[in-house]
């Protein structure tokens, strides 16, 4: 039971967007621009990262969404993201992929646990600034949106196929709710 | 030196919304409308709750500039501001922002500490829905903001009066940047 009445039935963050819309549109739109707009990163690949910094912080909701999101668009599906949340060090994902999620970790944990090690390592393995920089947005996005989500105590759906069907429709019509 | 090459010699946030203006933009109206628009809290209150959030992750910058925003906005000024940041539960602010202030604390050590004794608790001094809704996504917002600006080791100027200064354009013009 979500710690506010909500307006509506509806899940985790979805409820909250409908609740206060005024909120809800610009945190939408970021979510868009980040996760969806045009970048180096891929779609999935950003995601993933998004789906580590929510299972980081056991925001169930959050994981499962961002889980289902990354699994449908990225090769090697739900396997390399279980594999990634498990153990980010040994999954089979790209060594840039891999110290980008370093990053992402660290930055969970506070933006004053990167070190300049955390970003040269990075760079080393082929991450521009404006990746590097995506990076730390995104994990420090998830980082609000896990807070927000949980802090209010809404409702996590225990059923998978509800993540992978909302996965399929945040694919296709973006995170913008429609007009 | 922040991590990555920005281009703008501004310090904290303010670099990097101008770095990135497609995240920017979300990011600005999001503060605008969070901590400037329609409430029953006061934008005082609502700075308050920012900078206190940013006092106990260590954000130095997003600490000394919101702080000098509640502080223009709050009778009390910069005295009841260090109180707060000092210890809340005795600083001379209502038993309502009191108990918001509970529960942005536990929003940011992570949304699952949030109880539903302190929520209860903040209605029972009068806080509204929307009021504890707001109160959570403040504290969420800033555990946002703070691990993106030190995440990216941007620059915090040390003079406070560069923060007062800026406090005075954010009152008159607010965070969305001029078009």
């Amino acid at each position: 039971m979500p710690y506010i009445t909500l307006n509506s039935g509806e899940p985790g963050i979805r409820g909250l967007l409908k609740y206060r819309p005024e909120t809800g549109r610009p945190l939408s739109d970021l979510a868009e621009v980040l996760l969806r707009g045009p970048s180096t990163l891929t779609r999935g690949e950003r995601e993933l990262i998004g789906a580590y910094v929510s299972g980081l912080n056991d925001c169930r909701y959050c994981t499962a969404s961002h889980s289902a999101c990354a699994a449908a668009q990225l090769p090697g599906g739900m396997t390399v993201v279980e594999q990634v949340r498990c153990d980010a060090a040994s999954a089979p994902v790209s060594a840039k992929l891999k110290a980008l999620l370093r990053i992402a970790a660290a930055v969970r944990r506070s933006g004053l646990e990167v070190t300049a090690e955390d970003v040269a390592g990075a760079r080393q393995e082929g991450a521009t600034d404006l990746e590097i920089h995506d990076t730390v947005l995104i994990a420090a996005v998830f980082c609000m949106f896990n807070r927000y989500v949980d802090g209010l105590g809404t409702v996590a759906p225990d059923d998978p196929a509800r993540y992978a069907t909302g996965a399929q429709r945040l694919i296709s019509d973006g995170y913008r709710p429609p007009e």
